[in-house]
């Protein structure tokens, strides 16, 4: 499924072993909506495409990461065709057949089944690191390194490899992995046996996780080689497995419009419900490297440098008599007076004023705004 | 001083008696910066130019209460050089010689004093009504009827006539008037001498004054014939009274440039320290008719609609479990999430974001935004 309309792929020479991660492919998946950062993001520039913690977006910096570990024409960016032209924008050097454009939104099973699939018709010895393109993790260099162990893990041929992360808070929104014994020893971090995936917590049991030890945040990183991973699909998704042979098959024919069809067909569901917490052959790393989700507004103040007040300035801003406030424009000046905890943003597309606490409802105002407009 | 250039003056046939106000002339004083509206009044549009209550100005809903009593050419603004472009986009039916541009800003008195002059110079019988531009006042034909019948009493010949408001709150912000005895009973409403003028008081007095029934706002209302104004300068201003016939000559003999020499020579000083204060010829009548001024974001809660939750809003405005707050967008959508209390306005200029309980201090953010930009 290259950017260019139909579902098609042209079968290259395995890459084999020359260089150390010459068998190693990064899946970048930039799906997802603009909504909890509105009016920064927007339905067309969501998240991952959006500067929120810099210069730079989340998905460039996440492809700066990856090569750091293979080249660009290794890095494959999977979202929806709407976003294509902000994702270019973004990423003027990736080559244009490594945007996997999925048809329709299917969660991240079929998703990740896809580029599995590509990847797999590609070079069938391949190790596959799926990321996120909207987390932020400031030091690459530590990011690499534990990749690179984990790559190392998946060419065992045995496991599905996910990288957990030590849990800061008793967060409720996110899903947690409880490891069970050290499974591996690599030279940059061990591999722990998965015990099973966690679904979202309440608070009193997430408290109990970040106290107990052996719990960490699932961020949605897995590295695998493709046919560990295919095998996975076919014990515990087997239709999913069927459909994306007969989407293989169709891609080798050159049938993009029957591939996309296929694709639309499949049921929407997450690789964690779907394959993880099913499949016993799970390892964990424990991540060493600052990692936050970016997942609202608030989170700003914990990977964002603030004053000292407390507030995160960005743009043309001025804070008197403000504390605890995350303000930012994109657009003409931001005047903040006599205020505390407020999540303040300004852009061409609109102005947010938000009391912190009620960062994640911000999707509502979105969605409003879209309506109207 | 017409607004094209130097200070000049064409003298006039005196009106006569011909209609019941044909003696009547209305100087609307339009002076003032921008600074406690930003962001949607500013320095070149000041808040008299601002649609703030409605889709009018207040310039304009002013021009309109003196256009009730008499025709437009004998309505005056008395204006700074600067907001020239404003005034005549809000008030395009006004002649351009009725805009009487201030070379230099020095306060009410000498503003009034150029005022007077020049239209004593025109109509020596004439009866000047003083209005500021910036005050909100909804019932324009209460406004009409109270003010015809001050134009009756000031014709007496006697007095210096003002219009005061009855206190609605113990207000710090304002001067007050002290009232004696009833002077005059008009079928329109009675007038009363004035004791004394009261500056702006501490609470525990402007608590007494509300209490004490005999205290009114003072709202810089005013009605006199110009020849009974001059006169009360000549008690009390001498050196501006001597000026101001310096600079009546000046204009007699066409020399606007040295009209305007001799205004930057006044003293600043405000007409209620001048003059009324001292005089002991003045009357107050109590207004009738419902005033506000204004003063700041968020007088808007009193003179504007407010949905259930006590929000005023206008423009493109979202307010989810918001309450209490004063939303306006001249520019693109405002959403407010979880907020009580605050004053948020967006224009092309900027953005305001401010617990309304520092209102008063929006100046200062005017200041700060305009040394910056």
């Amino acid at each position: 499924m290259k950017a260019k309309g139909k579902m098609t792929v042209k079968k290259e020479k395995p890459s084999g072993t020359a260089g150390a991660f010459s068998d190693t492919y990064f899946v970048i998946m930039a799906g997802g909506r603009g909504e909890r950062f509105w009016p920064l993001s927007t339905d067309l520039v969501p998240k991952p495409f959006v500067s929120l913690t810099g210069k730079k977006t989340l998905i460039e910096m996440t492809v700066d990461r990856a090569k750091r570990i293979v080249p660009i024409g290794r890095i494959f960016v999977v979202l929806g065709r709407e976003h294509l032209p902000a994702a270019k924008k973004c990423l003027p050097e990736l080559p244009l057949k490594n945007f996997i454009i999925e048809p329709v939104g299917r969660d991240t099973a079929p998703c990740i089944g896809l580029a599995a699939t590509m990847i797999h018709l590609r070079d069938p010895g391949a190790v596959m690191v799926v990321l996120p393109s909207d987390h932020f993790v400031p030091d690459g260099k530590r990011f690499a390194g534990l990749v690179r162990q984990a790559v190392k893990a998946a060419r065992g041929g045995e496991h599905l490899v996910t990288i957990g992360i030590p849990p800061q808070r008793p967060e409720t929104g996110y899903g947690y992995i409880k490891t069970g014994n050290k499974a591996l020893s690599l030279s940059g971090g061990d591999c722990y046996k998965v015990r099973r995936f966690v679904e979202k917590p309440d608070l009193a049991k997430a408290r109990h996780y970040v106290k107990e030890g052996s719990y960490y945040w699932n961020a949605g990183i897995f590295v695998w080689q493709t046919r560990v991973f295919l095998e996975g699909l076919r014990s515990h998704m087997p239709r999913l497995y069927e459909g994306l042979e007969e989407l293989r098959g169709a891609l080798l024919r050159g049938e993009g419009r029957k591939a996309d069809a296929i694709f639309a067909g499949f049921e929407k569901v997450s690789i964690d419900y779907g394959l993880m917490e099913k499949a016993k052959n799970v390892l964990m790393m424990p991540a060493g490297f600052r990692w936050d989700d970016v997942g609202t507004w608030t989170s700003l103040s914990r990977v964002l440098d603030t004053d000292d007040a407390g507030n995160v300035l960005r743009g043309r801003t001025v804070a008197l008599d403000a504390d605890n406030c995350v303000i930012i424009s994109d657009s003409v000046p931001v005047a903040a007076l006599g205020v505390s905890g407020l999540i303040i943003v300004a852009s061409k597309d609109g102005i947010l004023v938000c009391d912190a606490s009620k960062a994640q409802e911000v999707r509502q105002i979105a969605k409003i705004i879209n309506k109207k407009s």
